[in-house]
């Protein structure tokens, strides 16, 4: 028999299964509540009206919408992409193309492929979105964590940094950032940061990649710039997602940057998958015309700021002696961080699940060794709001044992 | 204005366009024959029963099927798979599992990414299938050519060089090959070659790609064994796709190998695109259950033979005197060899889209610098049957200028 290992390549080798998806595999099929997934509640899925579009693509524009199609993504859907992302606010330059990705993975991934030499300095908010933090880990670069409070990433922390590395010749290659209802801490970045970022992008040559999954189901009516319409120079890389606002299974992210940029980004595709699928690009181009993504976007946020109003109801009433929070405006996390900085969440959960509920440990989603071990990750998009109660009310049991 | 070129990874900077694909964009948009492609003809689409199965997967399984799924691939659609590959005489061995791709473009990217090293010796036939030859040329693989005849590939030449290589202690990593109705050639490999390619990969240690995306809609009824089907020691990754025998759009194609080296295939392809659409997987599962699959292919094995007839028909008037092919019992594709070798069909293409008939020029299938130039690919999938005949009329003009 052969022996795969033998045969497997260098960098493969590194490629390793997360240690907490191993520890949270210990509560499948168990019946306990889940607040470490990241998935949308299926009850905002418009299945009516999808299905209906579905049916109505393929027999009308099946020769199409069947066949292969440009990496780029469908011309038509590429339009209809953009004035979707226009009408949001967004700003769209001349000199602006964007490209369909499978998923806003693949957006991270050809990023990093596209981009990121071994050895090149890419900044994070920390914590950040943790399958970004694997694509850079992947391509060797080298991160560096930028601390953020209830206004986002620190960035006079950050520009002290970026003076420091400057003084040692180290250039920033590109700073990533989840600046609205960030992806594990809630937190929002404020206007005034937005701008010193971009300035600082600006003084400093690198660019950004701002990372947007939520902005489109906010729970307050907050004001507030996108990095890519702060900028001029064409230095922000947008990024968002159709999986929050329509469906996750269709697996549509986009990118919307410079032309020069999508370019590479398209070669570095073309080797990967060739392009996204026809089909979805067909169907959400259908629903972005006919408001099935608006209204879906729109039941997402009331559903989910409901059940975010539960777990902070349910953080205050149990655990507000024990930990504190920042109260999200969007997105569908709470990073809880336990006042006793002696705590590691990571021991816990194995006796979380025991007692009927999972959660992520928050240390893999920060990039310096010592930080991060007091926190953990708690979703309230996918449990029922009765369990999301109960669930930290059985948290706060635990982490008081 | 940022300057992208100055960002791009060294990697990225050498992914180039094809040189051939911009000769192509010359005949965009203009009323030319074109035998350069690859697409299935739209007609083998089965668009009512698609949409049809489209409707009713998201109206009864639309909060699984627009819902995140696994990186492997839905657990119920990799059974299916497994089924459909078993019903066709592929052997599932115990120690095997099964991913699901996007597209069989992934499966080779996912391989080249867990399997080959800079520098790891990589056999293909000469000429072989572009899309493998540029992801493992991405991987920096040492790529070694073996001919092929009318039996496809030469194991006489493979053995020569093997005995050759590992006289000065250099080792194959792993062989690709598309053995039946081969893109570009059409050849298919004769079974006494198979038995001998596997012996020899037992015997040298390498693994095998059979890469098989014309099996399932063969003109002619002949018997061979699939490669993974002679195999007893896991060393066969097979791999094919949805794209010819059901539609491209969906983009589903998968990798059957050892667990082992799923498993790895898997990691890989976590950081690239989390998973396949899950829809896509759900509408091919319904597909393969409810005969979809085998009347599509079954449409396109009458469609493709009743086409290459007339391509094979049309080369026999017009070029038989300047030019020589093999019949292929599959497949979309002819390549033609003319007898005069000091044509360059890349110095022609220009001149035959100035006459109205486009093809691919041979020479980029080619791993050796001095082959193939007096060879070029001709699709017969998707012109129709006039277009076919008149365009072979054209280029036995254009090449006896």
């Amino acid at each position: 028999m052969v022996d795969a290992s033998k045969y497997v390549s260098e960098r493969a080798r590194k490629f390793r299964a997360s240690e907490i998806r191993e520890l949270l595999k210990l509560a499948e099929g168990k019946n306990i509540i889940s607040l470490a997934g990241g998935l949308p509640d299926p009850r905002v899925f418009d299945k009516e009206r999808l299905a209906e579009i579905a049916r109505r693509v393929v027999l009308e524009e099946g020769d199409a919408a069947l066949q292969y199609s440009p990496t780029l993504g469908v011309t038509a859907f590429r339009e209809a992409l953009k004035g979707f992302v226009k009408y949001h606010g967004i700003r769209v330059h001349d000199f602006d193309d964007i490209i369909v990705t499978t998923g806003s993975q693949e957006a991270l991934y050809i990023i990093g492929r596209a981009l990121v030499n071994p050895g090149d300095i890419v900044v994070v908010e920390e914590p950040t979105y943790l399958a970004a933090l694997n694509v850079f880990k992947q391509y060797e670069a080298r991160l560096v964590g930028i601390p953020i409070d209830g206004e986002g990433m620190r960035t006079d922390i950050l520009e002290e940094k970026l003076k420091e590395m400057a003084g040692r010749g180290e250039k920033v290659k590109l700073l990533y950032t989840v600046p609205t209802a960030q992806n594990p801490s809630g937190v929002t970045m404020s206007n005034e940061r937005r701008k010193h970022l971009i300035e600082l992008a600006s003084k400093y040559d690198f660019l950004v990649v701002e990372d947007d999954p939520y902005s489109f189901f906010l729970f307050e009516d907050v004001k507030f710039d996108f990095l890519k319409t702060l900028d001029d120079e064409g230095r922000v890389l947008y990024t968002s997602t159709m999986s929050k606002i329509l469906a996750p299974g269709l697996r549509i992210g986009w990118v919307l940057a410079d032309k020069s940029i999508v370019n590479v980004l398209e070669l570095t595709k073309q080797a990967i998958d060739l392009h996204t699928p026809t089909f979805s690009q067909y169907i959400v181009k259908h629903a972005i015309e006919e408001g099935v993504v608006a209204d879906t976007a729109s039941r997402a946020r009331e559903l989910y700021r409901r059940k975010r109003d539960v777990m902070i109801g349910a953080l205050e009433e149990y655990m507000s002696d024990i930990a504190s929070w920042v109260k999200p405006i969007g997105g569908m996390f709470v990073m809880a961080t336990l006042n006793n900085d002696k705590i590691d969440t990571k021991k816990y959960l194995t006796r979380a699940i025991e007692k009927g509920v999972a959660y992520v440990p928050g240390k893999s989603f920060f990039v310096s060794e010592d930080k991060g071990h007091n926190t953990m990750r708690l979703n309230f998009s996918y449990p029922p709001e009765d369990k999301i109660r109960e669930g930290i009310r059985i948290l706060s049991e635990v982490f008081r044992e």
